[in-house]
């Protein structure tokens, strides 16, 4: 039997193929002298080869580095994390230990072990018994990873949060009748561990038993359940025509598009990936990613206090991305892409359309107009989009890399689906949140996002900066005015985190020190539009802080090393302490002209509202990545300029004139 | 002869019709016992109607208040600035006063008489000898308002800065090629002031003569100059279709669309301005326009340390505004509006498609699936936009105001055009700004805009406040695992200016404090987003600061009264003081439950770069309002689901498996 992977993947930045994902549970099975059903796979991922070969692979012709996979299984009833790298090239293991005070990701498998686990407890039953819910009601749990407040807990827990529907409608929601009930389960045993009864007044304090449901009608999103006559009928269909097909070329994972080319990764863990991304076959960035998420709950009503998800770590923006159809998320003309998981014995399961690529149109992307003569140059900014949607459960995150023709990166994350929902007595308000229906409560909460930015600005040795505006001040000769201000930069020496500082207008910079912009007489660059944001709120003791030191200041700066991609670490389930940035940002390293990687931590205080509820209105956070100086001028001057000719736009008929384009001036 | 309008107009806060513009200068002439050549009229504007009479128009059925003019005039030679209120229902002149101590904003007709006086004045003329051009050398000037710096000047100056074209292209990029020379010109005389040269070192020290030219290239953006083999060849058409039309209705001015209704109104100043904004017929904002901005430059030396621009105040988003052609600026089905000036000589004169209103589609509005089952509702993001584009000398800005069906409002601005350039030697840097192209600087400026919002959440009585998040700390019983954390909201009193804080998540809210959400037990409001921005760029003692007062915090509260409309007041050419917001904002009133007025400062602190020459990519900047607790649930769950039938999207054909709508999940 040849274990190597029969199909060999065409970059060694290429997701992994079906083939490789069965040669790496074959390979390890092997290797462990076990047979299929004695091994629980959990995740085979690619484990991306070292830059220091890729680099030669990508810009010098270097031979293509193996390929090889990080497995993350369990051996059968043990409740240790084993950990393999399986190289599919050469056809062998080449580690294999265990991370026995470590929690790996959420899978599937136990995710609905557990869920079954919990409706079919006759604990559970009993005390639901108590609820007296109508004969049509059907109970329902979303098994949430368990957090942590117990330095001491290694069991690998999850707490069941109860709901009602009243129909069966598949899209009933749920999430609006919140029971009083969150049971905890062993995921390794599958036993009831305790029978959490939830507060659903101002305190902690409980109800003496569990009382009979009070009866509300559900808020339903469900078309079919609102039926026709609950929609808006005046909206007209808008579509998005591409006559001559998209302006995007597709080559297995090769994008090019508008000079820019790129290598669309993917894996369970973040779903998409930019690697390898040039601009006129100029090296920007090695790899563009988001990194992490966490959304820790601000209420501290027990067992509110450990909702802490890190929806990379514990879930992974991949394995929970949604199978994409044609026309519901994206107008025009879309490509799809493929991701790929395993099975618990082994089996590669392609994961259709997790990820689309289109074009779009956003409006006028520069223009001027001689005011002498009217006439107009207007180009437009088109765009291209890659896109996924991840379900975690409740919530949805739709995030995109955006590429612009001004040479101009944008990362676009929407924050949608259903609030996390608790239960709460009627008339009873809280601090803690916000009453969005009869009897649920809807917590605030963050989301704090880090993006990580693995740069390349003509070549791997970057230096980040930043750059304040500064008043010139105490230099009456210079400034008589008063009017002076200037651009006062500060190289990043040493890893570690940084603030912004909306006062001083701080830009962070990445530059090339060595490559001088001949025009300007400075480095090549690309400067970060970030996202301002509060950020985590949980002081420095607190484990929410503790497990995500990411989220605590805006930007960290870290030299690179292989394999540091996650920024809380690689095990975030259940964890105890961020080992990812929380460690890396700490080395007494220099980072100026060096391999440098750039995080930047983002996100939103979710004060919950009314109009969040049933499905809340897109929150959209967006950040840049924008050259300086690193283009002698505007990368769109060549665009073609925007014409009727093209656009076929039409023309309302209303008291207006029409078509002038010359306006009089006198 | 009547001189009641013979127009009347339909609605109380429409613009100006031509009768209306014609009917107020005879009336104004006849009340001066002048004939029309002994007067020169600048602006005949909207003097909109008093809120305590429209309110009762509005929602009442009240009278409809009398159409009014604010028209500034010169009677012939005189350097005063006169004032006239004219009512045109009532065919009589209310007020007519002169303003001394005030200069009136730029009219077409000065600034093309200051133009030529430059380019003919025998003594420029010489000095541009000097420069020894090339024959085919035309020479270009833009007369920019003078700024301040003095105490006691009195008279209205231009100074000319001066450019160079080499080809006669209607599009030639003048400003890549800035001269040395800057001329002050008197606007009243047409008199050369001062022959001003410009430093092309380091320091303000001019050379001792005016050097001869040394010749360098234009980087020029015409697609004629640039030539067919300039252009990249692989953008493919993309066209936005509506086969049943558009979702808007049009009559007169008013619109409705998607719930929303609001009455469009137009001015000289501001360009477009929404009034009476509603939403399922509930009052939201009674007006909502972009009042003010302003634009230091951060260079001290002379007569730089002067330009501060305030392009509403001093030119005016309407008068500036460009005649929009069908297909340029945007896609898909577009309705244009006409606006309204007056000639020197006070006929009307139609300023064509100076606004324009399309719908677009910005993605998915909001998406859920069922995990459990795959099933989705997916609602895209459909959008009103309410356009123009203001050119004001090299610069252009898009101002649109954009609805959603998600109950938003957003405010989208978009810094476009040509950075203001000034000539610099060879080899110089400066402190100030960049080197954009050969010989060209690029100083470092900001941009700061004032928003105007008039709130009339369910009535006109509404109370600003700001919610901060803050930590719940040193209760450790309340909060034992110190993840607690509460909003504090706190209600502003008294007018005044207000500062966002990240660190504590800060939200500026409006809210009705009589109105009660039944759902979530709250008061019913509409919140900021605001774009956090560096604030104004000078100390307090200086003019910059003076002028522009408003520019130095993000919000600000005042208590409204009629005409207080202008961040920095009414007259802000070659002013010396704000006196907008920084005497309304200091008057000891309440604004709790009071007819208030919120104004958020914003934009942004350009440090140029090469990537910004010729024409900059815009630099887009979005605030908006939302609803918190205003309905009862998202408003946007009635919206019709995306779906293929409506949308017709194309599939790309690659490698991916297409169309699989359910994940596979074990």
């Amino acid at each position: 039997m040849a274990l190597q992977a029969p199909v060999s993947a065409s970059h060694p930045l290429d997701p992994l193929h079906a083939g490789e994902v069965k040669a790496a549970s074959q390979l390890l099975l092997r290797h462990l002298g076990c047979k299929s059903n004695e091994i629980r796979f959990k995740v085979v991922d690619l484990a991306e080869p070292p830059k220091a070969l890729t680099l030669p692979y990508l810009h010098h012709g270097g031979p293509a580095p193996d390929r090889k996979c990080r497995v993350y299984y369990h051996r059968l009833k043990s409740p240790i994390l084993s950990i393999a790298i399986v190289n599919v090239t050469q056809g062998k293991v080449e580690q294999s230990y265990d991370a026995p005070d470590s929690q790996g990701p959420v899978d599937w498998v136990e995710y609905d072990l557990v869920h079954k686990a919990c409706l079919s407890h006759p604990e559970v039953l009993a005390e639901v018994a108590k609820l007296k819910l109508p004969p049509n009601a059907r109970i329902e749990n979303d098994p949430w990873s368990f957090g942590t407040d117990n330095h001491h807990e290694r069991r690998r827990l999850f707490q069941c949060y109860m709901y009602l529907a009243l129909n069966d409608d598949p899209q009933a929601n749920h999430y609006s009748i919140p029971l009083p009930l969150a049971p905890i389960f062993d995921a390794d045993t599958y036993e009831l561990v305790d029978l959490q009864r939830l507060p659903t007044g101002a305190t902690d304090e409980l109800d003496s038993e569990t009382q009979p449901w009070d009866p509300v009608s559900a808020v339903e999103y469900s078309s079919d359940l609102l039926g026709p006559n609950a929609f808006r009928k005046d909206l007209k269909p808008l579509q998005v025509l591409q006559p001559q097909g998209p302006s995007f070329s597709v080559q297995g994972r090769h994008i090019e598009w508008q000079k820019w080319s790129f290598q669309l990764g993917w894996n369970m863990r973040e779903g998409p990936v930019l690697h390898d991304v040039r601009y006129e076959g100029r090296s920007l960035f090695y790899r563009v990613s988001m990194s992490e998420m966490t959304v820790p709950y601000g209420d501290p009503r027990s067992p509110y206090h450990r909702k802490q998800a890190f929806d990379l770590g514990d879930s992974g923006f991949g394995l929970t991305s949604n199978s994409l159809s044609l026309g519901c998320d994206c107008l025009g003309h879309i490509a799809y892409f493929n991701g790929i998981r395993v099975t618990s014995g082994g089996e590669p399961v392609i994961m259709p359309n997790v990820v689309c690529m289109h074009e779009v149109d956003d409006g006028i992307g520069w223009k001027h107009t001689n005011f002498r003569n009217g006439k107009s140059s207007v180009v437009r900014d088109r765009q291209l989009v890659i896109q996924c949607t991840a379900t975690v459960a409740n919530y949805e995150y739709i995030l995109a890399f955006v590429l612009d023709q001004a040479a101009n990166l944008h990362v676009d994350v929407r924050a949608t689906g259903i609030v996390s929902t608790m239960p709460i007595r009627k008339g009873v308000q809280v601090p803690w949140g916000t009453v969005v229906a009869p009897g649920v409560l809807a917590v605030n909460h963050q989301h704090l996002f880090c993006l990580r930015v693995d740069p390349s600005l003509d070549g791997p040795k970057n230096t980040i900066v930043y750059d304040d505006c500064v008043l010139v001040e105490h230099e009456p000769q210079l400034n008589p005015s008063g009017c002076a201000f200037k651009v006062q930069t500060t190289a990043i020496e040493k890893p570690g985190g940084y603030d912004l500082d909306l006062n001083k207008g701080r830009v962070f910079k990445i530059l090339n020190e060595t490559k001088i912009n001949s025009i300007a007489g400075k480095p090549v660059g690309y400067k970060l539009h970030p996202v301002p944001s509060q950020m985590l709120m949980a002081g420095p003791d607190t484990f929410n802080y503790q497990r995500g030191v990411f989220g605590t200041k805006p930007i960290w700066v870290t030299k690179y090393r292989d394999d540091e991609l996650w920024a809380s670490g690689e095990f975030t389930n259940q964890s105890r302490e961020d080992t990812g940035i929380a460690k890396w940002a700490v080395r007494d390293e220099s980072v100026k002209n060096e391999d440098v990687v750039l995080w930047h931590s983002f996100g939103t205080t979710h004060v919950t509202r009314t109009e969040d509820f049933p499905v809340m209105p897109k929150e959209r956070m967006m950040l840049s990545l924008k050259p300086v100086n690193f283009f002698n001028l505007n990368p769109s001057n060549d665009v073609p300029r925007s014409s009727q000719n093209d656009n076929k736009s039409t023309l309302h008929q209303n008291d207006s004139i029409c078509c002038s384009t010359k306006p009089s001036r006198m």
